[in-house]
């Protein structure tokens, strides 16, 4: 049965397994990211990753691999990663496979997965996945938008609180320093996000105001981003999307009283969740068969979809 | 000689001219916008307007009716204006003439005229003209963007400081509120952000600590902007442009300061100034008649471009 490979490259956890063309998982493996080990410690593990996922597995064969990395991406290149510390890494380095290989952005390919995959309501989408840190795929006119340079959905490291928590980044107020599933559970000194949920539902008042500001600070970006853009809809996936409606319910209700003249898009859960990564990087593996994508061996001439 | 008679209908004032293929004004004239006068005044203030500049004018015969209005705006109708209290006003209202007849959203219509006349750097430029208001034309791919429902590009009324000043439209710390000419003016009871300057550059700080407060509201919607949607430019046309390097040069260097990881886009002044929106409405009814506008005698069944 045909297949491709896949990995969602994230900053603790590779995601890697063999999805069918219709977006069944066949075989799902995670393995640990190595970053603390440095840049070329990522990449050996990649590699490894995709020669393991690549050989035959009883009738699955994979055809393709999908690779979803994050930081500013080219299907030639990862141009930069501030998380991996790479820069202008060429996408023969993550693979020994001889196979079509297609690299792609981690977000932006899960708001492809998510628009393919997942029933999304229309063709202008925020795809916002929250977890560790904050990025967003702007799905415009029913495809990703990269921007002038690749670096568009920064959506994190806006400003929401001019002046306000210092953001890893470098800069203030992000909305990434309030609402990420990290900051959240960084600021009540917690191990995740979970773990404040369960304290503010028992009652705990620290817990609850930490939320609170995550949710408001949500709204805000959420507020602007509507204003500039005016989606149709606005997904929110990722760990932090696991909440539901302890989330979603405050965030809608700011979200329409930011908004004094014009209505509030709709604002969902992924109905992916977690998979959006992979599944993303399925669809860049089968979109790498489609158009003929990058052979390993024939070196970083042709151009991937 | 051809041209087309085009009006770009502002707050204020209704600027009308006739325009060559080219760009060249070969007429020009402005009228007040009888707003305080009502709906229905408005609409037949343009109607006289329109009419009279149909009309052939030495060699200049003009052979279509371009028309940019503010609000939310289809090719067949203005669907909503706050500013002059329409709803669902057909183009057919707006003009007895029989010329081929195209409308449009007066921002995005700029937008365009200042990517084909003004030389602009790229083809992923937010155009931002700052006058009694603001509103922003997202170009995207060489083409104004609208949103799912038309309603993008309100970028003056992004929330830059959460709780901040009130705003005319319900909102509160909206850009506009602190960065349009008419809200500099009005925040130090001059008639004009011109005085504002003037006091200013003669030592008054009260002036100096609004225009101060008015680049800091810019350089953080400029820096929201970047972070989205990565722009190769940034284009500042209206009546503030006039400022110059007095806003220019302080909005880049706080702009660059915001943007801890990453470079800030070109920001510069419109090379057409207040007269990108008379342009854009004459590209308005030059699309009109290469696409067969609609014409008045029709009904608003044709599509316009």
């Amino acid at each position: 049965m045909e297949c491709v490979a896949a990995i969602d490259v994230g900053g603790t956890t590779m995601k890697g397994g063999l999805v069918a063309r219709d977006g069944t998982i066949l075989y799902a493996e995670r393995r640990p990211t190595p970053r603390a080990e440095g840049a070329e410690q990522v990449i050996a593990a990649i590699s490894a990753f995709t020669g393991d996922l690549s050989r035959p597995r009883g009738r699955m064969r994979p055809v393709a691999v999908g690779l979803a990395v994050p930081g500013l991406v080219t299907p030639t290149h990862a141009v930069f990663s501030a998380a991996f510390g790479w820069r202008d890494v060429p996408v023969s380095a993550f693979t020994d496979v001889d196979l079509p290989v297609a690299l792609g952005h981690d977000v932006r390919a899960a708001g492809e997965a998510e628009l393919v995959y997942g029933a999304g309501g229309g063709r202008d989408v925020l795809f916002l996945p929250i977890g560790t840190g904050i990025a967003g795929a702007v799905v415009l006119n029913g495809s990703p938008y990269g921007g002038a340079g690749g670096w568009a959905g920064q959506i994190g490291h806006i400003p929401v609180r001019p002046d306000g928590l210092p953001c890893g980044c470098g800069q203030r107020g992000c909305l990434a320093a309030y609402a990420s599933a990290g900051a959240i559970a960084a600021r009540c000194g917690e191990p995740s996000a979970e773990h404040v949920l369960r304290r503010m539902r028992q009652g705990d008042q620290a817990a609850a105001a930490v939320w609170r500001e995550a949710v408001e600070a949500l709204a805000l970006a959420l507020a602007t981003y509507t204003l500039l853009l005016d989606p149709a809809e606005i997904v929110i996936g990722g760990g932090l999307s696991q909440a539901g409606d302890a989330l979603l319910e405050p965030v809608r209700a700011r979200l329409a009283e930011r908004l004094a003249f014009r209505p509030a898009p709709d604002v969902r859960a992924s109905r992916l969740g977690v998979q959006a990564g992979l599944l993303g990087a399925a669809l860049l593996g089968w979109g790498g068969v489609a158009h003929g994508g990058l052979r390993r061996r024939e070196g970083a001439r042709r151009g991937c979809p």
